[in-house]
């Protein structure tokens, strides 16, 4: 399949590795001193470092904002649920980034957009390697890396793709997909993590081993199922406009007229919406956004970062206001 | 109230008079020859108007020229249903015609724009006077002019008057207000007969009474209760907009959305999303047609009218593709 069409199905590339200290007890039992100096040892780490990371200590950022961090998937939900010893250091760009004392001590994580696995690999294992060079990581042979909990034990890697399979789902093929591809070790999750009717037809597919196999081939698994879910995605889309014809592009359209002329929209419709018209966008039956934008305009939309965005928090009922103002702002050079 | 508050709910104002030959059968009953001499007859008092009529005899109209004449009100279905003796003429501006055998010998209409139940009332008075120079009228004292039904014996003239009301259909109070006004001797019918359940929330108000009353008196009684159901309906819009807030405005930007986008659509659900688009640019949430442009939107995309604008008489699937492209095409200026 050509990078044009993988980009269209495949939104962003996630690598996140697993670390621990040695004789430091995992962060659900560690005291406070101890969590110190881990942090201290990581600034000192990311110092050396060429680009500069910001620091975050849960505790001083308000609820809203992370929640804003879990919608971004900066950071997992059980930080912002547990903030009292955990931090997060991200790049300037916004790309790689260490969750500290979340389950694990250090969970590095590099997210790029589109299908740049390699890529995301590299930097988050560079990472690594730079930390290495402040601390050590328990390691023992011939198991691989230690980890708080046995699924992570081995290389600590867990690479994902969040994938938009918008027509597997209006065809009614994508629970088959999904079932076929479980069984090659992948672990399927929604977009915020829910089940198989995940928002906006977006699903994170990921690896289910960490243990035996390197690092280079466990991305090649998953990257080799996320092709074939791509590939039937795309067929997907081409029956939908052989057999739908008007009806599909109808539907799709419906959708993009919604999005314009609103004036209040939950961040459940938004999503659901806004999948339709990106692959109005990507059919070609509207002049809409690059695929990037649309991942970052789903993300906005979501309730804590909408509500980040503006001065005064909102309520729920002012936050859908302002939403459907947000997305006509957003797509009013879209006609 | 303003003359521009009753342009935003009322429509059109028609005058009907209905008038029939003596000694001649009503046209269920007549030959060929006594229908063909009356048409003569008023072809020829005609060429004296100033203004040009055209004259098209039912039985050389194609069935669907027929029925989008039904659709623009021109002719009444029973006469699209019975074009054997039939005919209409109509003037050049569309507004002033004569429908001949239908029930009656003779139907002279006016239809005008807006609120304008006196111009139309003097316009169609003027044509029965010029007809009247070319022939007698049947006419019985005490009682006045006779006609094939007893409900139109006397004056012979139905006044009515089409209402937009949106706002009452959707507070819910629509049914009470008909219910209100049929006691003074109204009629109310659908936009194109049928009961209270109206496409596109359009209503043809009218005088039951033809006996015992005045032209003037008759008109005069039909506007009072036009003034009154105007005034509820615009009661009705200020309510929604104070209690309904965003709600409201975001239901009526949603049918705007859904016109400017939708790429197949039926003439039932245009019309209902007409009557909304048309609201939210009375409300002034929209820049959207004038009055009587919306009203003419309306009735171009009923089946037969819009099928008249296609070359290739469609089928209707193709039908409710070309209706969505010329609802986009008319209203693409108006985002």
């Amino acid at each position: 399949m050509s990078n044009d069409l993988m980009q269209d199905v495949v939104l962003s590339s996630r690598v996140r590795i697993a670390r621990n200290l040695p004789d430091v007890p995992f962060p659900h039992a560690m005291n406070d001193a101890q969590a110190q100096e881990i942090v201290y040892n990581v600034l000192n780490a990311l110092k050396q470092q060429d680009q500069a990371f910001s620091f975050h200590p849960m505790v001083s950022e308000p609820p809203l904002e992370r929640q804003s961090m879990v919608e971004k998937h900066w950071i997992s939900p059980e930080l912002a649920d547990n903030p009292q010893k955990s931090a997060l250091l991200i790049s300037a760009d916004e790309t790689t980034s260490v969750m500290l004392h979340e389950e694990d001590h250090l969970r590095v994580q590099c997210i790029l957009p589109g299908f740049q696995g390699s890529e995301a690999l590299k930097r988050a294992t560079e990472l690594v390697k730079v930390l290495e060079g402040q601390m050590q990581f328990a390691y023992q042979e011939p198991i691989g890396y230690l980890t708080c909990c046995p699924t992570n034990v081995g290389t600590g890697l867990r690479v994902s793709f969040m994938v938009h399979l918008p027509a597997l789902a209006l065809t009614g093929d994508l629970q088959k997909t999904l079932d076929d591809i479980r069984p090659q070790g992948m672990t399927i999750r929604g977009i915020y993590g829910e089940g198989s009717s995940a928002q906006g037809h977006i699903y994170q597919i990921s690896n289910q081993v960490t243990l035996g196999v390197t690092e280079e081939e466990c991305l090649q698994i998953v990257e080799t199922v996320i092709r074939e879910i791509a590939n039937r995605e795309q067929s997907a889309r081409k029956k939908m406009e052989q057999e739908g014809g008007y009806s599909f592009q109808d539907r799709l359209m419906r959708a993009v007229g919604t999005l314009r002329y609103a004036r209040r929209i939950s961040s459940k419709e938004a999503t659901s919406l806004l999948s339709l018209a990106w692959l109005a966008a990507d059919m070609g039956y509207w002049n809409g956004l690059e695929d990037g934008e649309f991942y970052e305009l789903l993300i906005s939309v979501q309730p804590a970062t909408l509500s980040c965005l503006k001065k005064n928090q909102p309520n729920e009922a002012e936050r859908d206001v302002f939403r459907a103002e947000y997305l006509r702002d957003t797509l009013k050079d879209h006609a």
